[in-house]
Formats: structure tokens, C-alpha cells, sequence
């Protein structure tokens, strides 16, 4: 399969890569690095990236923002930030993408955790990655051609935990190695509108 | 209790108004109708109502727009069309009216029963009305001085059944009266970080 991985570069991007790439043909995107560029905050970017690139059988998309902050000081532009960047970044993405995959094609977005695990500071993540996954289910009901759609929910990854660790008492961290499996049940398995938490 | 009801003058927001107005003081408020005007969309306008009206015990939020169309012509604009709207909308009364609550407050946000049910046309709405919810429960643990936060999750209203109904088909229709039930279940109750199903 040709695969194009958003975030390819990233700490589960680039285990997504070394898993996917034993067997498929990846076409790896950054928004600086990679052998594309692209930002998903930018339609017109999404749309350049699919031109050059073409047809392909799946999309993952393993980037995006959030804001992370105390509720009794957020602003609106910060909670606006996840909206643009994590959901509607990967929105847009599965919305142009799914006019260039082949009949059969899939697409993976990424949620997370805090999504089902609310953690102090995580107002923004909680309501995007829940809205990632309703999108990934309304979504899976609507698609041609037996396009499938899913997301992976990881939780915090072991190679993250020296950064993020603080913030997640009590959690079992997981290496990117597990979570890039769910990409591959996702890609390679034939379930659609599924959430695939690894936690 | 001093009560600002947001969308007052709509389906729903009627229905909460002759509900709870029996026994406490509301201040209606609408886009164009209303004792006062807000538009949730606009910081500045949401500023400007508290400024108005002052310290309140609860906020009720029965507004907020979404994007209904089929997925395979959806454009990312479309889709933020939610996401500012009844998303953002009503993070940014919550966001800002926090300031404006007195102690033991509460803050009743809307979802709707697409957050759970995906219907054809309606991505945008499953994830509007789950990343409303998941907000609902992530501000809870965060919010100060025993303020409370929930969702009202409705299912299509009797009184909006002609213009909805053909898109929800074997969905059973509530009335207005048994919606404005769970807003008074949030205000009146002791809860937090709960989403009401209406169905
Ligand atoms: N790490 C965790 O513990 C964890 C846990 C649960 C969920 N997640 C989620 O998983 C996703 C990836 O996380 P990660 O830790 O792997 O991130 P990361 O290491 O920071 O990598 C992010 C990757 O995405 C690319 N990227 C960032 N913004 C982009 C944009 N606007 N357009 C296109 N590409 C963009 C970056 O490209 P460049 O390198 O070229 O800038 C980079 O390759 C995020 O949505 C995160 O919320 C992470
Ligand atoms: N009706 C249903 O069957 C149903 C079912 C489930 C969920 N819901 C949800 O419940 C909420 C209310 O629905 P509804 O049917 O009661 O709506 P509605 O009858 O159209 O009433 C909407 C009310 O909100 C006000 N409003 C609209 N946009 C606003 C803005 N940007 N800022 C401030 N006020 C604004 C309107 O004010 P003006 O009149 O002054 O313009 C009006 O009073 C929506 O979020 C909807 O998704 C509805």
C-alpha cells in the first residue's frame, strides 16, 4: 500500500514508520521535515500536498496541537487553538483526503487519553480528542467506496514521559512501539468508526 | 437564584425559562431577542453582557449553531462553522462567565444526542456536541469555589420534529417540557461534570 504519514517525524509518527514501512510504500510528511511538507492548519497546504503526492490507500495522521493550561485562566483564542490545530487540522486532512484514496483506502487520525481521562490543565485536550473521535464515528458512516475511518487513543507515551510525566499521576506510560500497532490494526484490519485505545 | 439563561427566546430555551422562572429571577438573553443580546461568538460581546449583568448563580446555555451536510462535499470552513459556534460558543461563556459566578454556581452547557448517535449529514455535529460534553467534564475538576458544570444532552425535540425529523429516522422525540426537566436537574441538583441524556 502507499501510505502518506502526517507527522512522520514525530516521537509516534516515527514509530509508525519503522513499524508500517517493513511492508508498505510511505510517503512521510512534516510540516518542516520529511520528504513532504505540510500544515494541516492550512487547506491550502493539505490540498498542495495531495497534488503532488496523488492516489493513495491510507491516511495517518499522527500531529497536532493542543493548549494546555488552568481553566481559571483560559482564554477562548486558547481553547481555540486546539480546534484548529489537532481537530481541524486532522478533520480537514481526512475531508480533502478522502477525494485521493483508492476505493478500499483508510484513514487514522489521534486522539488520546485525556479525551476519557480528564487531568487538571487539560480542558482543550479532553474536548478535541472526544471530538476527534466523534468525528471518526460519524465519519466511518458516511465514507465511498468502502473507505474506513478510525482513530488511535494512546496514552502517554514512555518516550514522553520525561516531558508529560508530571502531568499524568497515576498513569501507565506505554513505548511508541505498542501504540503503533493500533495503526497498523487500523490500516491493515478492516474495522471502521473504531477507537483503538492503547492504554 | 439569579439565572442567566442564554437562548432564551428558542425551542428549548423557552421551555428552561418557564420551568425555572416559576421560582427563580432569569435574565433572558438572545442574539437579537431578549432582555439582553449576546453573541456567544464574540469574546468582547460575552464581556460586555456580564458587565451588564453582573455577579449571577447559574448559567444556562440553550444556543449555538452547527454545520448539517453530507461528508463527501464538506469543507474544512463548513466544519468550523460548528466549532465556533456552538463549540467555542459556549467554551467561551463558561470560560469567561467562571469570573462572574458566585460560590457554589453553575454553568449548564447543550449537547445533543448526535454527540452519541451519528446520523447521516451530521460529523460535524457527533463532534461538536462530544467535545462540548468532554469540556463539561474536564472544567469540573478544575473549576473553583464548588462552581459546577454539566451538559444537557437532548434527543430531537416534539416541538422541532418537522423540521428534523427526516433526519432521524426511528428516533423517538421528546418534549420540550421533559428537556427543560434536566437543565433544572443541573441548576437545582448537586452534580458536576455530568452529561443529562434526554432519551
Ligand atoms: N506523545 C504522547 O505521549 C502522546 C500521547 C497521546 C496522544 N498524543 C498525540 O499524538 C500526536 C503526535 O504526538 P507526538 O508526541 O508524536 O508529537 P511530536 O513528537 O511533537 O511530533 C509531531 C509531528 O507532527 C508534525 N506537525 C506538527 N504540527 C503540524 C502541522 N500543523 N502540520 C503538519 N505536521 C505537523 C511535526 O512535524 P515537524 O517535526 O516537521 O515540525 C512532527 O513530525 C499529537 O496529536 C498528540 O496530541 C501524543
Ligand atoms: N431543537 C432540537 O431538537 C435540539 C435537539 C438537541 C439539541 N439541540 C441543541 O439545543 C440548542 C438550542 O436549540 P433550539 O432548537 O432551542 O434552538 P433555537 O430554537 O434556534 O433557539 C436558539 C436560541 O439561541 C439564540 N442564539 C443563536 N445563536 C446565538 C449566538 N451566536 N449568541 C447568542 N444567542 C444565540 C437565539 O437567539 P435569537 O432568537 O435572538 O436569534 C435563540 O434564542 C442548540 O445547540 C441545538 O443544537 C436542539
Amino acid at each position: 500500500m502507499k501510505i502518506v504519514v502526517v507527522g512522520a517525524n514525530g516521537t509516534i509518527g516515527s514509530a509508525v514508520v519503522k513499524e508500517l514501512g517493513q511492508r508498505h510504500s510511505l510517503v512521510g510528511v512534516g510540516r518542516s521535515g520529511g520528504e513532504h511538507q505540510v500544515d494541516i492548519t492550512r487547506t491550502d497546504s493539505i490540498e498542495a500536498l495531495f497534488e503532488r503526492v496523488g492516489k493513495v490507500d491510507a491516511i495517518i495522521c499522527a500531529a497536532g496541537g493542543l493548549h494546555f493550561g488552568p481553566l481559571g485562566e483560559m482564554t477562548p483564542a486558547q481553547f481555540n487553538i486546539g480546534l484548529q490545530d489537532k481537530l481541524l487540522g486532522q478533520v480537514s486532512l481526512a475531508l480533502i483526503g478522502q477525494h485521493y484514496l483508492n476505493a478500499g483506502g483508510s484513514i487514522t487520525l489521534t486522539s488520546g487519553i485525556v479525551g476519557s481521562e480528564p487531568i487538571r490543565n487539560g480542558a482543550n485536550a479532553t474536548a478535541v480528542n472526544l471530538a476527534v473521535e466523534g468525528f471518526v464515528r460519524a465519519a466511518a458512516i458516511e465514507l465511498r467506496d468502502g473507505i474506513r475511518i478510525n482513530a488511535v487513543n494512546p496514552t502517554v507515551l514512555l518516550e514522553s514521559w520525561d516531558k508529560y510525566g508530571p502531568f499524568f499521576p497515576g498513569f501507565e506510560p506505554v513505548p511508541a512501539s505498542r501504540v503503533a500497532l493500533a495503526y497498523v490494526r487500523s490500516v491493515e484490519g478492516g474495522q471502521t468508526g473504531q477507537v483503538y485505545k492503547v492504554w
